[in-house]
This record gives structure tokens, sequence and C-alpha cells, in this order.
């Protein structure tokens, strides 16, 4: 470990303002906090009801009734709850904080005497931590943490702090090692990363042995779920899982011993975020050097270039290495989230720009594309190739959506891209010592204190339609000496950088430009990225992208969608030896940089209704349209294709 | 309709003798029957237990026990008598009619008073005819009567017939339009076509009445089975199923309306089978009609080129047009069987060789591919592509098989793959008034009458290997006058027809070459076709064949297996410039006409590790060999390819 790790910027420090990311954050802080408000408040017309609010006024007794929605409902409202904390982090907001505020009364007030807190167990009576494997208690009792912990650090507040430090108290009387604790884990890894985040608030270590506990007696022989009377009596929550094997859960073998990522992808996301965690708390080198080898098996081999991952629909999980398919995948947009999660927590420790780049691939593409620019809509699913009529009519694509939907069953996806947008921040900036890095080049402005003074940032940019990225400085005091970190993309072959105009020679270390000096007021560091469109081709292991090849610009994928170059999207073949327009599009999406391309299509008026002939079509030379990967399906439903023809 | 339908000539006429037939036919005779006899008597070690005849024993009180296996486990009983009766009919063999007719005197003892026969419901008590959806009731019933049909006809045996006969008779006063019979049809057709064969035997025009009445039924508004009690109390025999759109079973809309092959591909095509026995029957047009507009859909935009359809696993059913994906298809065995039934239905009313060309297609392909050279061993899937580490791993693919099984839990394809090849002969030639039609080209001996006289055919071919033909015609008398109808396949642009090596210019109608003269004794037609290897394209609303070849020989499609040509099959890129060599390997599976081709294959050596970069591949030349698709899979486990890439 090479000396401790980064810490992010506290977001109440930190304000963007930037062209690309604006009308996101805004959707954010406008339309989602309130509209999945009143959406867990069953509020909605035309929504499938929630009952999320309501299942906890019937556990605290206002109300009679039974538990409705899912064992995992109660986690709806404690994602809103992070993401309207974060939200709150960067500007107070009175209804948005009363309206918290109202909830975790209700959530304090549906907490039992010893401190256990879930609505399900609660209202039902059934039997706590019965059925580990699919109960999702803990997972629950993770998102409670996560959100109250957010909820702290944003206001101060510490009554919902109080609330989970007590289940958490309580769940430590029931997990461990020790004779007479449950020996079990979550079915769902969640609570671990929660734990952490609960102990480097607290500093109280049991709550980061628990979380040790949980992942060191993961997948230990005899597997504790097969002793789970739901699975002795075949007595299964989700029946349709019951087939499924115990890799699924990341529960196949013990966990120290796992090298590839397997499993519901957003189970092992989770799980690796939290071994990352507890790999630097212990300064546990080993279970480092797992975490690496897991990170690296899903990027070269299991991953999406739009940084998706889940490559079946059965599990919504990993599959095997170099198994792609572009329209029967899941890519469940949590997953990405668990994706950034996971990478970001390895760049803290490591310093690797590589990991970073795969945080900014998982935001510019899969993230987004999981919302409409609505707010309202969302993309649980997210394949790289689609033809409506095929998705709707070949039930081996059910679980693909030709559009995004107003709000799920499961209503995972939806708070946790409000979340992720909600902290971006996050992901934008880290701190140690006396360094200050910049991961992503998101216009903001942050402060922060660094062992040499106090430090202002602004970060100007139009990236990534442009390649150049401006960084003003303004130090406590004029000569204070620090080092700026700036991540060089892995996509940019040249990054040039100047500060005041002038052209400086930097030190690359792991995909970062460091530059120590003594900064005044009013330095300014220009860095000049090599955003131009480009062509990428996949490895010709992953037999479904053979012979094609994606657009990309920056760390943005490009598609092409029906609605500008017609149907057939998959015969359609793209010269690559003539290099892309950029054409900015004002009319579209409210201003899109998309790609003009030459290539040709089947002359499809000339083929003829035969099945099976031995002609072979003729092609006509046209030019092609493609838009950004996030953005697409803004426009009605239509065919939309990643992976295109070279010729 | 023209005239009158063709009959098939009778199975106890036609003996063949083939150098490519002979070995499946013999597997019928000498390893599957007496194999799926142990079976169905719970006699193999290590197959799970079929229970097959233990449910009549129980039935007919000889046994005491819970009826076991799927509800409509009767009729794996039934398709091995039929498959029996068809083997019977070539030559008497004691041992297999002793068994056979034992459990014919086992059916009957289990037979209720009232005619009734089903050992589900006999045993359970449950109510008959109370879930036509998927009670089964009726397609077990229609396999019963096939077999009694059959077997009446190869032995002259009428008990099982008689049983039968008081089943339907029973039926009879059950189902009708009149006022308290049940206005009911079965969820899987199967029963219609059955009837009309049973019509067809002992001329009770009832039994056709009431297949009519079924097919006219089907479908009407307000929908049958959504009044039925499984549905309305969501009590499926099949859970898995209940979200089921009304497609699946045909039944979404009155049949006569139906224009496109939906839903279940088995059920769709033994109904639109049946459809066509009620079209002739009735002298019906508007109903053939509609049988041409349902295989034309098939046929021109739902089929595989190896001639299976189902391109969805979840339904085993159809999807939409040009929705033919390869490795994720169902294409179950049994689909095939009804497709050839179905389609030599058609060329018997039409008398047009393009429905024959689809028989043929379906019979040299998948029908083979589902059976292993060792006759034990059966595919109910047959994807048209595998990638055995990814069809393991990946569940989407988890319906496929990449080796054939033993037996599966539920048996439909083995024997019906058994009672088709069982019944070759009845493919082979068909007759009317004073024509013989040659529809395949398997080497084989037919006597039939034709209102000239008595006929002797010889017909002697080397097919597909080599292009030639030759009938040794033998009159009743000298002079005899009478036609000849010789199929010549589409795939054939040339077809040269000589008698007695003398070139003869003869008519060619709807596919078929016809020669009528006076015929003597020893005379020789000999016909050449060109089975010269060919590349075929598909129709590029296909996606995914685009840009991809098929190589096929007379009615065979060939694939690269990974056992002759390494791993990474979907990179391979075949030219299609060089006309592939013809390589008869001794030593595959007996004796094999294999493809030599040329193309270029990936270097993957010099492969890195990186999912995504900017560089191509680099292509080395390369040759391939291609086996038969029908030959698959015997050699182990591996990859497998029939639509390659093309240069």
């Amino acid at each position: 470990m090479d000396g401790g790790k980064l810490t992010t910027v506290d977001l109440k420090s930190i304000i963007i303002n930037d062209p690309f990311w604006n009308r996101y954050i805004d959707l954010v802080d406008y339309v989602i906090l309130p509209f999945q408000w009143e959406l867990i408040n069953d509020q909605v017309e035309g929504a499938e009801k929630s009952y999320c609010i309501r299942n906890f006024r019937i556990a605290c007794g206002d109300e009679k009734g039974d538990h409705k929605g899912m064992v995992f409902q109660d986690t709806d409202v404690a994602k809103w709850l992070e993401a309207a904390a974060y939200s709150l982090a960067k500007k107070r907001n009175p209804k948005l904080e009363a309206a918290a505020d109202s909830a975790i009364d209700l959530i304090a007030r549906a907490q039992c005497e010893d401190g256990y807190l879930n609505t399900y167990y609660t209202i039902t009576g059934e039997k706590r931590w019965s059925d580990l494997l699919e109960g999702h208690e803990l997972y629950t009792a993770g998102h409670m943490i996560e959100a109250a912990v957010a909820y702290y650090e944003a206001t101060g507040k510490n009554k919902f702090l109080h609330v989970v430090c007590k289940f958490a108290d309580y769940m430590c009387t029931v997990f461990g090692k020790e004779e007479g604790k449950i020996h079990g884990y979550p079915g769902h890894p969640e609570v671990e990363l929660a734990l952490v985040k609960l102990y480097r608030v607290t500093k109280m270590t049991k709550y980061l042995e628990l979380a040790d506990f949980f992942v060191q007696t993961r997948g230990e022989r005899p597997c504790y779920f097969l002793n789970e009377d739901c699975v002795k009596n075949q007595n299964f929550i989700f029946p349709e899982f019951k087939d499924f094997d115990l890799d699924y859960n990341q529960s196949h073998m013990p966990l120290k011993e796992q090298e590839t990522a397997e499993g519901h992808a957003v189970r092992a996301v989770y799980l690796y975020s939290a071994m990352a965690d507890l790999a630097y708390e212990y300064q546990d080198q080993e279970l480092l050097k797992q975490c690496e080898t897991l990170w690296n098996n899903i990027v070269e081999k299991r991953m999406y270039i739009t940084g998706s991952i889940g490559s079946a629909s059965y599990g919504e999980r990993f599959t095997t290495d170099y198994d792609l398919p572009n329209n029967s995948n899941y890519s469940e947009s949590c997953a990405t989230v668990g994706l950034a999660m996971f990478s970001n927590r390895m760049f803290q420790i490591t310093r690797d720009g590589k990991y970073t780049d795969i945080v900014e691939k998982a935001l510019y593409n899969t993230l987004l594309a999981g919302i409409a620019l609505d707010g309202k809509h969302f993309f649980y699913v997210n394949p790289l190739e689609v033809v409506p009529e095929i998705a709707e009519k070949n039930p081996t694509y059910r679980h693909v959506k030709t559009t995004r939907q107003l709000w799920f069953g499961v209503a995972c996806c939806p708070p946790n891209i409000a979340r992720t947008l909600a902290s971006l921040g996050n992901y934008v900036y880290a701190s140690e010592q006396n360094t200050v890095y910049v991961n992503l080049f998101v216009g903001s402005r942050i402060e922060t204190d660094l062992s040499s003074g106090h430090v202002e940032l602004l970060l100007s940019s139009d990236y990534p339609v442009k390649g150049d990225v401006t960084l003003e400085i303004t130090p406590e005091m004029d000569g204070q000496e620090f080092t700026v970190g700036i991540r060089k993309p892995s996509y940019s072959g040249k990054a040039e950088l100047s500060v005041n105009g002038i052209k400086e020679a930097v030190c690359l270390e792991k995909g970062y430009l460091y530059l120590t000096r003594k900064w005044k007021a009013g330095d300014k560091i220009t860095v000049v990225f090599d955003v131009s469109f480009r062509f990428v081709r996949c490895n010709p292991r992953v037999r479904d992208n053979i012979g094609k090849v994606c657009l990309m610009k920056g760390p943005m994928v490009y598609c092409l969608e029906e609605a500008d170059n017609g149907k057939y999207l998959a015969s359609d073949i793209m010269d690559s030896s003539v290099p892309p327009k950029e054409e900015f599009d004002e009319s579209l999406l409210g201003g899109t940089m998309c790609a003009g391309l030459e290539g040709m299509r089947i002359d499809y008026s000339r083929v003829g209704d035969t099945l099976y002939e031995e002609e072979r079509p003729s092609y006509i030379k046209d030019t092609f349209k493609a838009i950004p990967y996030c953005c697409w399906n803004n426009r009605g439903k239509g065919e939309m294709i990643v992976w295109m023809r070279e010729k």
C-alpha cells in the first residue's frame, strides 16, 4: 500500500457547473428527488404503487395493513434519503430537508426496541435472519446505514445516524465468529461497505470488524446457505431462482480463493467494493491483490465497452470470459454504479488512473443511458443493440425494454442512479495530505484543506466535446507549495500541459500528470487531451464483435439510432478509413455532439422475399449519423447499435 | 384443388436400401426400438425413470402407486407403438410384435368403461377435461389414435383400433357445438390430425367432424381457456408458463384469421397439418389458401436453413419475421417432424415440389442432427452455432445442450424421431390413380397398384453424395402406360433426364418432371441433379447472418466443427470464390462426404489481452473442413457453426 488512501473531497465543498453534467445534476434536484418522493409515498398517478413509506407507517402502528412490495422495499426510502443527503450537502433546501426529516422520524419510530429495523420482518412477524440467502435484511440494513452516514455528513443531524448505530450494535451481537452468534453472511452484499462507512464516521471498530467477518466468512465450506431452512425446505422467496448455483451470490468458494467475477453482477461489485475498503483499512496487501485480480478479470474480459457488466439476464449475472452478447445482456444500471464504486475505491488506494478511466467510462455511458432526459423514465437493462420488433416478440429478450419505464416493481436502479448523480463530486476530486487529484473533467469549483493550507480550484471545460481543461488555482497564500495530480485518460495519446500559457514537462505516473510547485492566486493550468473521434475494435475472442467497430469520443461511446439512419442498422457498414465529422446538433437533446460517418448500406429495395438464396445483397454508399450512447432512446422507440460492421 | 389428393404408398410395399439412410433405419430397428422399450419399462440403468408402462399398470390395478412423470407421459408408449408399427410394416419381428401386443393389452385394460383412456387422470382422479389448456388429455388421445391406426395398418390386428375408436366415440359425446357439450379444444393440437387418420381408416365421419370442430372452434372469442378454472385460479400444471400469451397455443384469434405462424412451434405445425387434412377432406379452398399462407410465412420468414423452427427457447416458439438467432434458438426436433408432416400434406394436395423440398431439408438436416449415431442420445434443441464454454456458462443458452442426452424428462423428441425414421417410406413416394411420385432419392424398391396395373420401381442412388438417380421400372405387363413424376429439387439448376440412355425432354411442372409413356420391364430412368457444393446467403433482414455464408450440398447443410478446425469458428472467414473440394472421409462417422474450404483465420497467437483497442486483428490464410450438419457432435463436445463469415 503506498502510504495511505486518498479521500474524497467533502461534497459541501464542491459546486458543479458543467455544460454537460448540469442537465443531469439539475434533474436530480428538481425532478428526480421530488418525483421519487411522491413515488415512495404512492402519490404518482399511473405508476405502480411503491408502498415503501406506507410499510413504515404500518410498522410504526400508525396504520393497519400488510407489508406490500418486495422484502427489500425499505431500501427505496434509504436510497432516496442518501440521494437527498448528497443534494442537501451541495445546497440546503428546506422543503427537501423537511421531507427527509419526516421520513427519518418515521424510520426511527419503526425501529424495534433492540435496534432491529426492517418493515417486512417486523410487519409479517417472520423469523429474523432465518433467510440470509434471499431475505435481504442485511442488504436493507446496509442501505439504511449508507443513507444515515450521508445524511449526517450533509446536515450534521445525527438522529438517523443514531438509529443505524443502534441497529449495527444489535447486529454485532447477532453475527460473528463467537459461539452462539450466527456464522452467516448476506445473500446480497451491501452491508459490508456500509459498515465500513459507519466505522469511518463513528470510529467504532466493531463495525469494521463485522464487515470483515461477513467478507471473510463468505463462501466457507460447508456453505452457510445450504443449511438454511429456505434451502432445506425449498421454500424460496424468489422461487424462480431456486436452481441458482452458489456462485450467483459469490458463496461458491471461500472468498479469498475467488479470482474471477462470478454471479449476480450487482452483488459482486458491491462485495468487491467492501473488499477494497477492508484491504485499505487493514492494510491487507493480499486482499488488495485479489481485488486487482477481480477488477482485471472484469475490465479485461467481462465488461462492455459502455462500462456495463452482466452478460446474462437470467441471474443478472456474469457468465464467462469474452462472452459479451450485445442484445441479450443484462448490463444493469445498478451494476454500473457498483463498478464505479469499486473502481473509485481501487483508485483511492492505488492512485492508478486505470481505475478512474473505468469510473469515467461507467458514468459517461451506462449510468446516463439509464435515465431519460425527463428524469422520470429509467432503464434497468442497457443493451448495446436493440431491434424493437425482435426484442418485443422474442422472449429471449423479454428483459430488454424498448423504451425507458416510469418506475419498476423492483425500484433499485432509479434511486441508485439518483444517488450517484447527486454525489458526482465524490468522483471528480480526491485529495491526500498535500495533493489534490483531478479525476474527471467536470466543470466545478472546490475548496479543500491540504497540509500546506487551504486551496480553491476552479475547473472549466467543455469536455468531452472539447479536450482542453483549465484549472484556475487559488491558494490560501501566494507561494504555497502543493501538488496537483491530473488524470490523463488512457484513450488520449498526447496530453499537453501548460501553466499560465507556458508548456510544462510533467511527470506521468500511473495515468496521472503530477505538478508540484509554489502556486499563486490566478495560476492557470491548461491540459489538452485528444478527444477526437476514434474507432475502437474489440478483442476477437468476443464473438459478437468480430469484424465490427465502435465509435468513441473521449470516454463516450457512440451509437447509431434508427431515428437518424433508418432500419437494419446491423447490416450497415462503416468506412473507418474516413475520419468521422464532428457535427454539433443544437436540436438534439438540448445540444449534442454527433458524428458524421461514411459507409455503405444494403439496398433493401432490391432485396427479395426469399429467405435463402445464392446471391449476395448489393450495397450502396451512404452517410450515417452517430449520437452518444448515453442519449439513445430519447426520441421514441427504434433500432440502436453500438458495434457497427467495419469495411 | 386439382383433382384429389395423393396418397402415400403402403409401408408394407416399400423396402429401403440406401447407403445414406440404412444406418439410421437400422438404428431404429436394432437400437432405438429395443432401447426405448426398456426405457418406458424403466429397465435402463442410469437413465431417468420413465414410469410410462408402470402408470398403465397402476391404472389397470395391477400395481399400487401414484402416477409419475408428466401429465402426457402416456404418449411415450403411444409414440413407441407407432414407431414399432412402422417397423413391423416393413418387416415382421415376433419379439417386437409381442412386446407391442403386451403394451396394447395393458392399454386396453387401462381404458375406462366409457372409453376414456389416460393414466394421469384415471390414477389421480382429477376431473377430466377440466384443464384443456395444459392437461394434454386430447394430445395424449391423439398419439394413441395415431399409434392404433399405424398398428392396424401394419399388422391387421384391430384390438388397439377398437380401443381408440371407443375412446373417440366417447370424445364425440363430450365435445362439439351442441348444447351440453364442451365447446373447447386442446391446448396442444395433435388429436385433430389423429382423428382425420382414424376417419380415413374407419370411414366414420363423426371423427372427421370432431377434428373439424376442434379446428374451427380454436381461438373463438371469448377464448375458451380464459374461463377454465386453471386460469381463473392461476393454478397451472406448468406454472412457468403462466405468463404466456394466448398465441402460445394458437388461440389468440379465430384460427381462420391467423396468417402468421405463432407460438409453440410443435403445436403450430401439428395444428396446420390437421388444417391441411381438413382442407383436403372438405375440399375447402379457403382453408387450403390459409395453409399456404402459414406455410409461406414459416418457410420464407421463420425457418432455419436446417429446416428447423422455433427461434426462442422460452415458449419453444416462433417469434417474428426474420428473427433467426443461431445460438439461442430452440429448433426442437419435434417441430421439424411436424414441419415435415405439414409440408408432406401440402404436397399431397397441391403436387407442388416446393413442399417436398422442405420435407427433404427437414429430414436430411435437423431430424438426423437430433439423434447420435449410437441411436441412444438425442438433441431436443438444435442450434446452428455453439460455443460450449459459453452455452454452459451463460444461462441465456441454458436450454442448449453441448452433447446429446441419453433421455430427457420430457421424452417427446426421441420417439418422434424414431417414428419418423421408421415411416420414412411415406415421404419417399406418393401415388395417385395412374401416377407414381418420387419425392426423395432414397434407395428403395416399391410395389404399387396404379389404375393401369401393378408397378414395381427400383430406385438406386448415392444421393446426396452424387446427383444421379436411377429408377428401374417393372410394369405388370410390357406396354403398360402410366406417369412417373420425379421431383426436381429447387436447388438443382439443371436436371438431365434420360430413359434407357436416351435423353428425354420432359415436362417440368411445379418442381416435378413428368414422364408418361408405355413402359416395359427393365426400362431405366436416369436423372442427374446438380449436388455440387454451393454457398448460400441469407436474406439480409436476418441480422444474425449478415455477411455470412452457409455451405450446402444438395439438401444438406454443412458446418464447421472444432474437431476439424480448432476454436473461434465465429471469426473464421471463408473464401467463397474458391470452389469447395469434395473430400470423402472414410474414418468419419462411417464414411462421410466432407468439404475442403479455403479462407482466413485470425492469428490468435498475436491477439493481446486487452478487451478494447484500436488495432484490427491480423488474419492468416488457412484451409477448413466442413462436415454435414446432421453429423455434428458425434466426436465429443466442441464448437460448431453453420453460418460462416464470408470474404
